[in-house]
C-alpha cells in the first residue's frame, strides 16, 4: 500500500474515532443535550463503537488508528518501520480533524455551557488523582491489554496464516472484537486516568483545544500531564509486542 | 428486483424500524410504562436494534430504510436513479405505518399521560437549542458518518467484489454493524438534535402525528423545524458519497 | 428428529430461558441482591441473553422455545403439525422447571423480602393499565415483530436454501440476532404489558407460582389476565406467518 | 499441546480476565474514579467482556480459564485428565497475577479510599445473605448454566465435528457467545452470591488480597466462606457434564 493511501485511511478512520469519542463525552458533559449526564455506561459504549466505526472504515490500512498499536505491530514485525511515521502523521492529523468536527456538532452547546472548566475533559484525558508514576502505570497496563489482545487473539494469528495484511476484517472477531476490548478497558481500567490508551487520541484533541477551537474562556490545556497519555500507551504497546515475541511460538 | 418488491420490502423494514424506534421513546416518556425514565442508554440501544430488526427484514431490497442512504448509494452508482423514487415512497409510507402501530401499542398510555406537550418528541426530533444553521450542521455530520460507514467499511466493498446486490447480509459485519454505528451516532452525535439522520424517520411520524393519530390535546407538529431533519440527512448522505468516490480507488 | 428428542431439547432450552429470564427480574425486585433496582436496561439485557443462551442450547430442535414461534413456523410450513404438541409440551414443562430453579437460586431472598405482592411479577407478566382489548393488541404487535423477523430475515431464508432444519445456527445473524430482537422488543414494546410474547414463558411460571413454589403469603396469580399473554402471542405469531406467506415470493 | 504451553496460555488468559474483572469492581467501588458508582450494568458488562478478552487471548489452550470448565470438559472426555492439574495451576497463578495488576492500576485509589471494609469485594465474592447450603445452590446453578452452554451449544459440537481442539474460535458464536452467557448469568443469577462461577476467579484474588497486596487496614479475607465459590462451581460444572453425557446423543 502506498504511503499516501496509508495516510488517508488512517486520517479518515482516526477522525471518525475522535469525532464519535469526543462526541459522547460532549453529550454527557454539556447541559443542553439529550444525553446530558448519560453516565459511564453510555460513555464507554460510545468510545467502544467509535473504535468499531473508525476501524472498519480504515480497514485498507489495517485500522491502527493508534500510534501504540502501530509501534507494537512494528516491534512484532507486522508493520514496516518505514511506514511508522506515515501512520503516526495520519493518526495525529485525523485526531485533530475529529476534534474540530466534534466542536462543530456541539457548537451551540459549547456556547451555552456555563462551566468552561469542564470542556478540556471532552477532548483529552486527565487523572482523578495526579501522580506521574502511577498514572503512567495505569496507562501502560490499559494499553498493554489492548495491544496484547490484538497480537495474541485469533484476529491477527488467523490473518497471518492467510498471508494477507493483518487486519480485523478477516475474522468474525474483528471490528466488533476490538470494540468489546475497548469497552472493557474503559469500564475496568479507565477509572484513574480516563483510558487514553492512544497517544493520538489524547494529543490531537489537546492541540485542537489549545490552538484551534473558538471556545470562550477555555481552561488550561494541562500540558504538564500531556506526555503521560503519550508515553504510557507507547510503553504499553511495546511491552505487549515483547510478550508476543516471547510466547507466540508456544504450541 | 421489481419496483413493487422494492416498495414492499422498504415499507415493511421501515415500518418495523419506526414502530420500534418510536416505541422506545414512548416507553421512556409515557408515565405508565415498565420502561418509564429508562434513560438515554435504553433509547439509543432501542433505536440501534430497531435498525437491526428492520434492516435484516428488508434484506432483499438492500435494506436502505432511509432516503439519505438511498441518495448516497445512487450518487455512488450502487442504486439505479430510476429506483430512487420507489425507495423513497416505500420508506415514507412505511414510516407513517410504523408510527400508527407505535400509537396502537401505547394507546392506553397515551390516553393516560397528563403532559401532551411531550408526545411530539416520541415521533419526531427537535433541537435542544434551536438554530437552523447549526442544527443543520449537526444532522449533516451525523448522517455523513452513517453513510460513509456503509460505503467505506468492508460491508459494501466485499459485497461489490462478489457482484451481488450491495447489502449487509454478505458480511459478518452486516446488520449488527449498522446497529453499532447507529448506537454510537445516537450516543455521540445525538445530543443537540436527537439524531434524525433519516428524512423518512422524522417526516413520516410527523405526518402521522399531525394528521392521523387520535391523540387528544396534541402539541404543534413544529413544521418550521421539519425541513432540517430532511435536508440535513440528504446533504450528509450526498457528502459521504462524494468522499467515497474520491477515496475508494486508493490502495 | 424423534418426538422424544424434540421434547428434551425444547424442555432444556426453555428451562434455561426461564431460569435466566425470571432470574433477572428476581435480582431487580428482591432487596438483598447485588442487582437490586438494576433497572430496565439490566432487565431487557437479561431477557435478551436468556434467549441467546437457551436458544443456542436447543439448536438441535430448531430452538423454538415459544409456542407462538412453533405455531408461526407450522403455518409457514416449516414445522410439521404433528410435532406441534410435542414442542408445546416441552416448552411448558421446561418453563415450569425454569421457574422452580429460579426460586431455588433466590430462595433466601424470597424468604427475606417484605413485600410479597411483588413476587408474581418475577414470574409472569401483568399490565400497567388493565384493558383486555388493548393489552391484547400490545402482545400481538410484539410477538408479530419477533416471528416476522424469524421468518423474513436471512436467518431462515438462508437455512431453507440449504435444505436443512431451519435454525439460527446456520447464520452469523443467528442466536445473537434473536437476542437483539428480543432486546429491542422489550425496550420498545414492553412498556404496557411486560412483553410476554411467549405463552409458555408466561403460563409456565404462573403455574409454578400458583401451585409449586413454597413462597409465603403469595399474591393472587391473576388468572383473569393469564389468557392474554397466551392468546395475544399465538395471534401475533399466526399473523406474522400469514405475512410471510404473502410476501416471501416477492423478488 | 505441551504442558508448558497449556500453563502459559491459561495463566495469561486468566490474568487478563481477573485484571479486567476485578478492575470493573474497583472502578465502581473506589471513590476517586471515572466509573465510581457505575452500577450493576457496568459491572456485569465488564466481567462479560473480561471473559471475551481473556478467552480470545487463551485460544491455543482452549480458553478454559476456569477449573469448573476444565473439570466439566474432563468428565465429558474433551480434556485429558493428565492435563487437568496443569490447567488448574495456570488458572490459579494467573488469577493471583491479575489481582496484583488490578491493585497496581488502582494503587492511588486504594490509598485514598476511606472505607477499607469494601476492598475485599473488589477481589472476591461474598453472599448477600450468608447460608452455606443455599449459597452453594446458587453457585451450582450459575456454573451449571455456563458449562452446560459450553458443552451443548454449537460452539463445541461444531468443533468436535471438525476434529480439532474444542475451542470457541471455530464458530461465530465463540468468544462473544461466552461473554453473552457470562453477562446474563451475572444479571440473572448473580444477585445472591456475586456469581463466582469459577474457583480460580475467587480463590486466586482472595489469596492475593490476604497475603500479597499492600493495602492498609485490610478487612478479614473471609476464609470461612471461601470454599463455597470453589466447591459450588466444581459441582455445577460436573453436573453439566453429566447432563451432556446423558443427552448429547439424542437426535
Amino acid at each position: 500500500m502506498s504511503a499516501g493511501a496509508i495516510f488517508v485511511w488512517e486520517l479518515l478512520g482516526t477522525a471518525v474515532l475522535i469525532l464519535l469519542g469526543n462526541g459522547v463525552v460532549a453529550n454527557h458533559v454539556l447541559r443542553k443535550n439529550n444525553g446530558h449526564n448519560g453516565g459511564v455506561v453510555m460513555i464507554t459504549l460510545g468510545w467502544a463503537f467509535a473504535v468499531f466505526t473508525g476501524a472498519s472504515i480504515a480497514a485498507p490500512s489495517g485500522a491502527h488508528l493508534n500510534p501504540a498499536v502501530t509501534l507494537g505491530l512494528a516491534i512484532a514485525d507486522k508493520t514496516k518501520w518505514a511506514d511508522v511515521p506515515i501512520y503516526f502523521a495520519g493518526q495525529l492529523i485525523g485526531a485533530i480533524l475529529g476534534a474540530v468536527l466534534c466542536w462543530a456538532t456541539y457548537k451551540l452547546q459549547f456556547d451555552d455551557h456555563p462551566n468552561r472548566d469542564e470542556t478540556l475533559g471532552i477532548f483529552s484525558t486527565g487523572p482523578q488523582i495526579p501522580n506521574k508514576a502511577w498514572n503512567l502505570v495505569t496507562e501502560i497496563i490499559g494499553t498493554f491489554v489492548l495491544v496484547a489482545w490484538i497480537l495474541l487473539s485469533p484476529v491477527y494469528t488467523n490473518a497471518m496464516a492467510e498471508g494477507g495484511t493483518p487486519t480485523f476484517g478477516n475474522s468474525a472477531l474483528g471490528y466488533a472484537g476490538v470494540a468489546f476490548v475497548v469497552l472493557v478497558i474503559g469500564q475496568s481500567l479507565g477509572g484513574p486516568t480516563g483510558y487514553a490508551i492512544n497517544p493520538a487520541r489524547d494529543l490531537g484533541p489537546r492541540i485542537a483545544y489549545a490552538f484551534l477551537l473558538p471556545i470562550k474562556n477555555k481552561t488550561n490545556p494541562n500540558w504538564g500531564y500531556s506526555w503521560i497519555p503519550v508515553a504510557g500507551p507507547l510503553a504499553g504497546g511495546a511491552l505487549a509486542a515483547l510478550l508476543f515475541l516471547a510466547v507466540h511460538n508456544l504450541t
